[in-house]
């Protein structure tokens, strides 16, 4: 049955591509799996964005070594990825001052960087949210913040204990160390924060982590703690990407890009169809709101293979919102953007635009409620959307249309319609934003 | 600092090994991942298990036996697991007597195994629910039944489309194959769960499936969709657990049980830790709820291999409750318990009675809430807790002092307590019940 679809003046082409494939598919004449992607020309428009992003890493670079040499420009506080012996010789270095300022007679006090929203902003040329240089000086003599300053003791102690032992614990363990100092689990959260900032690492170099949720699976292989992966022999269930990325090595791959995909339904599919191995490329997917672990995994690979990566998403502003906290980082551990941030990721689809081009029937569109509307307008005024006309634009269609929809109303077209037409044409066609 | 506990009259000898582990591990003394698991012994409580078990599976093999050839026993509907052609097979029979039924002049009409409460019973024996044998008939020419059987006709239609395909999909990917039809999708998939009944098989054996959710890590190897996957070379991420099982082939295994985890921050520990290479064992998890893909899973393990399942959960009513689906199955799909249930596992902790005897400090216990309270009342009145009454007692102190506990409470006692002390412990001395 050919689905009813609105009139629209946008190019028709691809809806009747469709049509034309749902066709072909309820009749038996699409033939699962082996449709090859032919011709030499299939990859060029990645291939062309691959150049583009490794051109404006190079001037990004330059960027980063002229703001150190200038130093008028604002300071800012990046923290580095540190191995277990820099955070120790760090940890060392600030428990040694403390028990200097104690015997000099003044008193136990730890310098630690502000992370308030104040004390942050977005840095246009490194494409991600920083700390300012602003600073807070707690105080153990004071009532306001002794509790703090024992706090801040007891984790910059266990820290010290889990780099001694090589181990990694999550929050929760950390916290459940002490409950009867740390009272509730968002005090010795919000510290052990504060002990990045103050030794300069990321959270996850003092070997305190989130707990996993992505999965991979395609081109690559690597070692993970002495084993060899190979992300192409995963079955179908895929690689479980582990919850810190210090004990994966050798990282190598020969696909052309990456796909980041929102949601574990297409990415079973894409697994299934080893849609890698038609396309070389490595999928990778969080399973919803990005983790921690996925955000580091995908960041290794971006930077050690420099692969475009192209995201496919829902038509919602959640969908994009996912986007953005790859790209950007989240506020909340804005120090670390530079650890967890993967700027330059592609807009491949669902968009907006899409809904038409491919003709996709109104019962597989949703109704965009209150919220909804109300979380897109809001991101049409924030910075990484405004810089990026052509995102604003889709957002924008989406807001006045009031019209969502899932990567799931593809298989309106017919189960393998993601992989067999949909995927293919966008890549073939560079259609991405 | 040693944790100030509660005095009880229960055996101190635990908490006192608890106390002087700590103060080890805080001055260093105890060495990671190393702590070899001596003497031939330390297994034997877990190999008279194994046996128990193994006699317990014949005589239940034995009741069903004698039910089959006792035709005066209540009829029960269960459902096998079956390959993509006898799918297929079952399909056209069901196609061609509504077929031969049109042309004798009596309409289009299906005759559906009800699935309603009335018509579900949790069998002893068995040790899960199962369905009786009440019967709907669905009739197109009827204007109560006329939506529902034509849903019903396109699912049949879509699942034979994926079976001849041999391809797999979600529910929410066959909803969006006809919205306009299914509406909700509840709709649909209720439907599915009716044509998994009317076929006689699994949801899964329909080629629909959940999305996936479980990791494995441990001595086990198998084929997945032709790739040899060994989970003791999974690094320390582990492999995620296909959604369907159907492409898992060649399970082998030297491990001496099966280690089920709730948290995925225990799950992490263990795996850091490869707990796996010092006490033989698989560690699954399915990271809280477990979705049908673990439960499918953990099923094949226990069923090829014998092994014991001990079960590592939360010391609170929902703990209990994981335990609990994984063995007896979920009420919403009575039909297919046969095929997800894996009875038999073992309550190996945290229980409500370890709380005093690790001595886990009062700070680290959680008062229970109105609703896990109620929760916890209603289980003790449920037939899986009832028929253990070493479960019953557990569950009813837990009701009694209003405390509960999670696994990471262990990590007041240093972050490798758990796979250094606790479970070691638990299973020299056979602890679990």
């Amino acid at each position: 049955m050919v689905a009813k679809r609105k009139k629209t003046a946008t190019e028709p082409r691809l809806s009747t591509a469709s049509r034309k494939w749902k066709q072909a598919a309820e009749s038996g004449a699409v033939s699962s799996g082996t449709a090859a992607v032919d011709a030499e020309s299939f990859l060029n428009r990645v291939r062309e964005l691959k150049r583009e992003i490794e051109s404006r890493e190079a001037a990004k670079q330059r960027f980063i070594l002229q703001q150190s040499s200038d130093a008028s420009s604002a300071a800012r506080i990046e923290v580095r990825e540190l191995d277990c012996d820099q955070v120790l010789a760090e940890l060392e270095r600030v428990i040694l001052s403390a028990a200097k300022s104690i015997l000099e007679g003044r008193g136990l006090s730890y310098k630690v960087p502000r992370r308030s929203a104040g004390n942050q902003e977005y840095v246009e040329e490194l494409e991600r949210i920083v700390l300012k240089d602003g600073v807070a000086i707690r105080n153990f003599a004071s009532v306001a913040s002794v509790r703090k300053t024992t706090i801040m003791t007891r984790v910059l102690q266990l820290v010290h204990e889990l780099c001694t032992r090589r181990i990694h614990t999550t929050k929760r363990d950390l916290f459940y160390t002490d409950v009867k100092l740390f009272r509730q689990q968002t005090e010795s959260d919000d510290v052990l924060n504060d002990v990045a900032c103050l030794i300069g690492c990321t959270r996850n170099s003092l070997n305190v982590v989130a707990s996993e949720k992505g999965i991979v699976v395609g081109r690559v292989t690597f070692q993970e703690d002495g084993d060899l992966i190979d992300c192409t022999r995963m079955g179908v269930g895929g690689k479980a990407i582990p919850p810190y990325t210090d004990r994966i090595t050798n990282i190598t791959s020969d696909a052309e890009f990456i796909l980041l995909v929102e949601k574990d339904a297409a990415f079973m599919r894409l697994a299934e169809d080893r849609f890698y191995n038609r396309v070389k490329c490595i999928i990778v997917t969080a399973k919803g709101q990005p983790d921690v672990g996925t955000r580091l995994f995908l960041r290794r690979l971006k930077r050690e293979l420099h692969l475009p990566i192209l995201g496919l998403v829902d038509s919602d502003p959640y969908g994009l919102k996912i986007l953005s906290v790859y790209m950007s980082g989240s506020k909340g551990m804005s120090y670390d953007s530079a650890n967890l941030a993967t700027p330059d990721i592609k807009w491949l689809g669902i968009r907006p635009t899409d809904l038409d081009r491919y003709g996709i029937p109104e019962q597989c569109r949703l109704a965009m409620t209150e919220n909804d509307l109300k979380t897109g307008k809001d991101m049409l005024e924030e910075d990484f959307i405004k810089k990026n006309p052509a995102w604003h634009r889709e957002l924008s269609l989406m807001v006045k249309r009031k019209e969502k929809a899932e990567i799931q109303a593809l298989s309106n077209f017919g189960f393998q319609y993601l992989t067999e037409v949909y995927l293919p044409e966008k890549i073939r066609h560079g259609d991405w934003i």
